[in-house]
Order: structure tokens, then C-alpha cells, then sequence
């Protein structure tokens, strides 16, 4: 599908916040960042693919680990700044630590 | 409590995203900012405190609409660069539109 470039605001180096739920345990995974590219990669190959910040490269996420996300559900907020993705996730989780989420870690410990 | 200053890397604009996850439902409801201030106030206050990029000022969520966010619990990432709270969200949802999620809006509409 085509992305309507005016529902997406990105910010000024480009990007929108991607938010990943798993779809099974409806446990919050990760947030990234898509680029409009990536996002539009995201929907057309129904996976999640970000722009990576720190290799400044398009990131299939779980291309080399395995660990790919299927996308179910995508949505965009109320602003259009931030975007939604339900998933299969893969492998055993979705954190490069090993953890099943990158929210592994509590104020409260 | 009080944070580490080492454990949250905020951006150049000295915030971080913080996304908001209702603990009866696990909907995600929305994703807002906090800067280390606003951080604070919401572990010591019990309930979620933005800074609005929009009006540059400190934002306790619910304060003038009673749609408060009570926290019960609160995570950092892998990165350290995304926050995680999962909260009872009180009155119909989180949204400004009167919708219960901000994420009411779907691609594949």
C-alpha cells in the first residue's frame, strides 16, 4: 500500500518513533525508527524494517539474527507522529541482548 | 526514587519518548515525551508527567481532563533511550480525539 506523505509527520532528521508489540502477549518489544522508506518497506514486505541511527543504513530487523517481525497490525497516532506495529515476533525475542523485550530493566529494581 | 543520571540518555532537545501501556487491557495507548524533570515527577508523583514540545511546558496528563495515568509499573530500555510505563488509565481513554488509544488509526483502513 501507498502512504498518504501527508498523515505521517517525521521529525527533522527524517524519522517517526516505531512502536513494537508482540501480537500473542501483547507485551510491549522494542521502538525504533522508520525513515519514509523504511516505513514504506515495513508495509510493502510485511515485516518491520527501521532506519538504523547509529550505522545510518535501512535495518531489516532479524535479518541476520533470525529474530524478523511479522507485521499484523499497523497503526499511526492521532498526531501522525508516531507509529504502532502488532507483530509475530520471531526467534526468542526482540532485544540484540537477548531478552525477550528491550523493557527488561524496572525503576522499582 | 531517584534515577541515575548515567542510566537514560535524553536527546539534543533533553527528552526522551515515554510510552504509555494500559495495565487491564495492554492496549498501547500513547507515546509523549519526558525530560529528566518530568521523569522525576512522574516516579515521585505516581502518574505520568510530559513535557509538551508544543506548549514548552510541564504537562501532568489528565490534570484539567481528570484522565489521569496512574503508574504502576516503570521501565527504561536496552538504550536506555525509551521509556515504558504501564499504567490504569483513568476516565475513557488517553486521547485528546475522545478515543481510547491515540493509535486509533490504521494503514490498512
Amino acid at each position: 500500500m501507498t502512504i498518504d506523505p501527508d498523515s505521517i509527520k517525521y521529525n527533522s532528521d527524517g524519522l517517526v518513533p516505531a512502536i513494537v508489540q508482540a501480537a500473542d502477549t501483547k507485551a510491549v518489544l522494542m521502538m525504533a525508527w522508520m525513515s519514509a522508506e523504511t516505513l514504506q518497506l515495513s508495509l510493502n514486505e510485511g515485516r518491520t524494517v527501521f532506519w538504523s541511527r547509529s550505522r545510518q543504513e535501512i535495518w531489516r530487523k532479524g535479518e541476520t539474527s533470525g529474530e524478523q517481525q511479522i507485521i499484523r497490525e499497523a497503526y499511526y497516532d492521532c498526531d501522525g507522529d508516531t507509529l504502532l506495529f502488532v507483530v509475530d515476533q520471531h526467534g526468542d525475542g526482540a532485544c540484540h541482548t537477548g531478552n525477550y523485550s528491550c523493557f527488561f530493566r524496572s525503576f522499582n529494581d
